[in-house]
């Protein structure tokens, strides 16, 4: 019998996956022809929020899990099926690597990519936060290209 | 000796209450002439984002809480400082409903407002992901006015 748990590691990884099949439908429904040049109000282009949550989500995991901390391979301006290829690269490696998180280590206080101090589970969250809110520009983006994004409440 | 947790109900308030500052700080920076006027690519304005966050933020806390779902008293188009003040009354409800969520409320099976099934923890995880996510709107419209929004990364 385990003890009672807010949150449960099963299911923070199944919302943390959740988020990303949202970002991927936002960017399958991205014009490849506007991922690197559209824009409102001087914000970056959608590719490059695309290659930050990138640069966050698995290699922060693999940090924690490992304690080798490395960014993103993804540079230049990719391709929106590179994007993507990407994006599903790093689904394999969230369930690899998520479940060898104990409970403990989630209170653990690490320092990400020797630069962000915090605790893992604060960590991980910021990670959902941020690509959240970049997606959210990037709904934004399509709507002002007049496309439907996919709905929020979907994952 | 409590069991360890994957994040206790002290830190989820402590993560919810931080992005509800965030949240308030850029309601505050944005300009009272444009918050139900001001929109892109035909979305809502900042005003009724704003609404739906308190329409769901401490309603859904006390329809867990209390078994009671009332949607949020404010209607109409608030002024800014009237928002201000409901999203402060929100902060204190908060910090009196939360504390009486024990950790096996959190995965109860409820129906918030009668229409939205879910466990507890994932119910109000929505809420603060919905809150992320339109408040990014806002980024956008405040970028798009040539407004410098408060760092994401501020809590």
């Amino acid at each position: 019998m385990s003890a009672p748990q807010l949150m449960t590691p099963d299911q923070f990884l199944t919302h943390w996956q959740g988020h990303r099949r949202l970002t991927r439908r936002v960017l399958e429904a991205f014009p490849e022809e506007q991922l690197w040049s559209f824009s409102v109000g001087g914000m970056r282009p959608f590719g490059a929020l695309v290659l930050e949550m990138l640069m966050i989500g698995a290699p922060m995991l693999k940090g924690i899990v490992t304690g080798e901390w490395v960014g993103s391979p993804v540079e230049g301006q990719p391709t929106k099926s590179d994007l993507l290829a990407h994006w599903d690269a790093d689904t394999a490696t969230l369930e690899e690597y998520f479940p060898q998180l104990t409970l403990e280590k989630f209170q653990e206080h690490q320092v990400a990519f020797g630069q962000y101090p915090g605790l893992v589970y604060d960590l991980l969250l910021y990670g959902i936060d941020n690509e959240i809110h970049h997606r959210a520009q990037g709904y934004v983006y399509l709507r002002a290209l007049g496309i439907e994004p996919p709905p929020f409440f979907e994952r």
